[in-house]
């Protein structure tokens, strides 16, 4: 996977691609990161790239043909982007479901701005609009890598264990079941039983209805597009009637 | 405001905290940003913080002791955090909202992990569980940093202009107004009329209309919960009209 990342900071994601699960594969030569800063295409000798927005109002907005330019150069590449990929609140909520889709892809370009955000024509120019979440940022850095990692880790060998993204949180639709490790008692907390009791069924159980138990109590409006089996619907039924009775 | 952040990886949080629009609140003393090592508390030789899952699987667990001697560190400063946030997927969906609610405490403790994730057991050690998204991240880092950018630029102070930030996106519950600056024209796309009329209230009434239908065309689920005006009632009813029309 080519990420190819157009913001006015590059050094903060510099030290990203460097070191972490992310350098690491980088160095294994699964990923590419193109850093590259806007201001090369601002074309005037102030290298400014924004300027006050039609109609009045606060801040600053970044240029139209600053996008345009920038995206001449990325898409005159011998491997052009896949996708054009523009960061902002307004644009569509970025889901796990979503990483899977773009994790398939050969070649991403993040577009990040800062600011204002970036002049509406820039929209038409990409081929999507992510958002990372209803919060507004003080930029699109924040959002491209949490693309980056999110994508990053679903392609094959980036992570340690091949497994280990098979049963992330929202994999099946549902939060992650709780994990522990040593110390077995901490302070009053103990580890739950059946984690140390060797018996492997009674353990995928116990996760699965634990995953299934968070999503209930947490984000009950997950379960209405999880992937449930039979017998998942009829430990959430066990679920719902224990907590009536609380 | 304070910001305490412990991870394992404080060197890719430390240039957010000395440029951008987060370095300079902390250059003019509007913020603090305390880096902190989890591995300082990890309590032995080889600074191991992790260890395998009980009950087996993938992936390495950050013990719960190690979280308390960190948080009992932060905890014992003269000014202790109002609150201590652990960024899991599993943890209450971060809003503007949560934003706006966070941006008025005076220490927030932020806890990002590596792996997969904390013991389960660290959760009761904290005031609260926030997550930035329905995607699974390679750490906690990126969602600590969605945290202190996303309530820092709510401080008085923190941005230039002090009422960049009360247009937002979200902060009446709907997506941002498209924003335009120079060229007026650029290939085939002309910035809308009205926003070069110089009729200030046409402008306003404009923004408030396309804030409008972007959110009807991209998110319409928030217009359920935004805070809507009866004259914003009426433009909604026109442009479900002009929607179906197409």
């Amino acid at each position: 996977m080519k990420y190819t990342v157009y913001t006015l900071f590059p050094h903060l994601l510099k030290p990203w691609t460097q070191d972490t699960l992310l350098g690491r594969a980088v160095e294994k030569g699964l990923v590419t990161v193109n850093l590259r800063d806007l201001r090369e295409h601002a074309n005037n000798k102030h290298r400014h790239v924004d300027d006050t927005p039609y109609g009045g109002g606060a801040g600053m907005v970044i240029r139209v043909d600053v996008v345009a330019r920038a995206l001449a150069e990325v898409r005159a590449e011998t491997e052009p982007p896949d996708e054009v990929i523009l960061l902002s609140p307004a644009g569509e909520p970025f889901t796990q479901q979503v990483a899977e889709e773009l994790s398939s892809k050969g070649h991403l370009c993040l577009l990040s701005g800062r600011y204002e955000g970036f002049d509406a024509r820039a929209e038409r120019l990409v081929t999507r609009e992510l958002s990372t979440g209803d919060f507004v940022l003080m930029g699109g850095e924040v959002a491209a890598l949490a693309v980056m990692e999110a994508t990053a880790r679903l392609l094959p060998g980036v992570l340690g264990d091949a497994a280990s993204h098979q049963q992330d949180s929202f994999s099946s639709g549902l939060l992650d079941y709780p994990e522990y490790t040593r110390p077995a008692s901490f302070e009053d907390m103990q580890v739950p039983e059946v984690l140390t009791s060797g018996h492997h069924s009674n353990v995928i159980r116990w996760r699965r209805k634990e995953a299934l138990r968070r999503t209930l109590e947490r984000r009950p409006e997950l379960l209405e597009t999880a992937q449930l089996t039979r017998e998942d619907e009829k430990v959430l039924e066990m679920l719902k009637t224990d907590l009536d009775l609380l």
